[in-house]
């Protein structure tokens, strides 16, 4: 009876949070969300920030500008001078995560039926926020260095991607393959945007938390050095990975014309986000709490990391495939002739849980797919959770093979 | 060069936002935000809930669930009891202030070009969510009593007001008005939206906030005994006035299937709210601190309403018209010829502010309304203000009639 708006007649929720109802389970272990490792948040500064910010309890609790605290977009424009971006405060808008910074970007630059780019396998709630704007979406591949250069200029040349306003990637520990894109990429794809004059949006949540390899200039970085090139990317930040994300606290680093319209979208979105929590952020930050913990958390999820990848070898030798990611929270597996939505099912039953990988892509689906994420069970956890996955895999195929399904 | 999308190409911002650089001005006394006042926030009943929160750190500092803490949603319920409202989980989405509720419920309903009906003068970042969906605004006046559902009813028959998706209204301490719909115009309001098929949405943010006159039902209860029509109403609730704005808790009570899609609307818009303050808000509310604050507040607020309306007539006399609220945070007032733009002028150079009405229209503008707001400033800058008030008035009508201008 009630008609909703096109893209909300029949709309499905995040496969991910699908697999929220069996996290209950008990003796449950997962590999699934992209949650950080709660026993790694960094309570005690966290705790000191919070108690310094209540000394000024009106600010917390009272309504703040909609581009946020003027000393938490200080204290970010430092973070983003470490990341080698120099940031006037009108270039910077404070988001209720940086899911929210995506989101408002949408409304102010994308039309139903505007060409948008995007890497795939990608973020489904990236991907979402592009079909809800019903933006055209026109998916690029990922190989093991990331967004796949070439071809987008082959298809950019030839007409095939049409002429698009904006490209999605996450360029570095990339959600869900791990892959991070090298430098003569990077260079080549803000090349791109300048010549095709498209947006390049560089979400960068998890940039901070490397463990191997070099660090390596973000996109807005290297724009910075080409000219008048940073006006065609827009930089995603976040502390919901590397702090907390239910301070909820992301930004937006853009050109000031985006970011003004920004702003405008953002007070009938939600006014601003929650001061509290912002101010919060600004006193963790500018008590210089935040470097030691990124060392202490890096180094765990280093190990995290190179104990799953290591038991997934032990366990699934060379039935299972996968690059081992410089940093970040997931290692993107395939698994020889698997449907990983199939292998869910047995795993669910052993008591481990995975994103299969088909919540990744809008086009031409790998079935063999899936996301594993080391972040937040513990190492015992991590050894026990392959153990199981093999398990469940030698099972379907047994199963398989015996004709039973 | 770069082309936004239509609504975005020369958006304003909010016109009140516009007044914040006169705020910071030595000696000036406002009378122009909407803001709670500071000094009357229980500090020692959020204090006791925050600290009560960080018992279970990870539950504040991890994400949360897209449609609200369990807690919460529980509390609000309570909450909706109190109000005469019955609520199952499904029918209720914590949302990061009830603007965002606003905003979800436009984006899963309301495509270009769609009639939704809004009271006049209305809340200015209503109008403006509506403006940016690109809605076809159709206006009702607001009288002393409110919306004039009469008025509504006649432009339905004609068909001068289309077929309307959705109604939007403040039905009690109307922003800007302080005008309450009587109990007849709320059941014939329903009556009509049962008639017509439209959604109601009945934003509810000073409705605890009442000095004087007994308490009607909301329309959401008196929908509820009038057979399917709750389905006709969804009510937007918060603690911005009551307890804090920064918290950033709304919510939104609705039809499940409205409810089912404003939260796959949500998880691209921010993910979730701030699960931190929504932690110290469900604690909050279940110690009970609520209720005395409330009469506490309130009392204050009459006092301060009285003071306003009282030197508004003592400085003013007949120069001055307007309807003394029953309750809320604002006195709308007429100023014999005057228009309010450029009376503002005069009210800064003598350091005090109050919002012009045309910010309330989107046509048919009043330019002799103004809104003032008691809420923040204490009662002996109240009466300062009325006195530079009617300072100001009095140089402007000298001035225009010796022609200085």
């Amino acid at each position: 009876m009630r008609t909703f708006s096109p893209p909300f007649q029949n709309p499905s929720g995040s496969p991910i949070r699908e697999l929220f109802k069996h996290l209950g389970e008990p003796g449950m272990i997962s590999l699934g969300g992209g949650y950080p490792a709660s026993d790694l948040f960094d309570l005690r500064g966290l705790q000191t920030a919070a108690t310094r910010a209540w000394k000024q309890p009106a600010r917390c609790l009272q309504y703040g500008p909609t581009d946020g605290l003027p000393e938490l977009k200080d204290q970010v424009a430092r973070v983003m001078l470490q990341r080698g971006v120099t940031v006037s405060p009108e270039q910077l808008l404070i988001t209720t995560g940086s899911q929210q910074g995506f989101d408002l970007l949408l409304r102010v630059l994308v039309n139903p039926g505007d060409v948008v780019i995007s890497e795939q396998p990608a973020y489904p709630a990236a991907l979402q926020a592009l079909k809800l704007q019903q933006a055209r979406i026109v998916t690029v591949p990922v190989d093991a260095q990331g967004f796949d250069v070439a071809r987008l200029a082959a298809m950019l040349e030839s007409g095939e991607a049409g002429r698009p306003k904006l490209l999605y990637t996450v360029p570095t520990f990339a959600n869900p393959t791990g892959a991070t894109l090298p430098r003569d990429r990077r260079v080549a794809l803000v090349d791109l945007a300048l010549r095709y004059g498209f947006l390049i949006v560089e979400d960068d949540p998890y940039g901070e938390l490397r463990f191997s390899g070099t660090p390596l200039p973000s996109l807005r970085a290297l724009a910075d050095g080409m000219g008048a090139s940073q006006e065609h990317v827009v930089y995603l930040g976040s502390l919901s990975k590397i702090v907390a994300p239910g301070l909820r606290v992301g930004w937006m680093v853009g050109p000031a014309d985006v970011i003004r319209r920004c702003v405008v979208a953002k007070q009938t979105a939600d006014l601003c986000s929650v001061p509290w929590t912002q101010a919060i952020a600004a006193l963790y930050l500018a008590q210089g709490s935040l470097a030691d913990h990124l060392l202490w958390v890096t180094s765990i999820y280093r190990s995290k990391c190179d104990t799953l990848c290591d038991q997934l070898k032990v366990r699934l030798g060379d039935a299972v495939q996968f690059e081992r990611p410089e940093g970040g929270l997931f290692v993107w597996a395939r698994i020889d002739g698997a449907d990983a939505s199939e292998l869910l099912k047995y795993a669910i039953a052993r008591k481990v849980l995975f994103v299969p990988g088909k919540a990744f892509f809008v086009d031409h689906v790998d079935p063999s797919a899936l996301r594993l994420s080391f972040a937040a069970p513990c190492i015992a956890e991590i050894m026990e959770a392959a153990s199981r996955l093999a398990s469940a895999f030698k099972t379907m195929s047994g199963c398989h093979r015996d004709g039973r399904i």
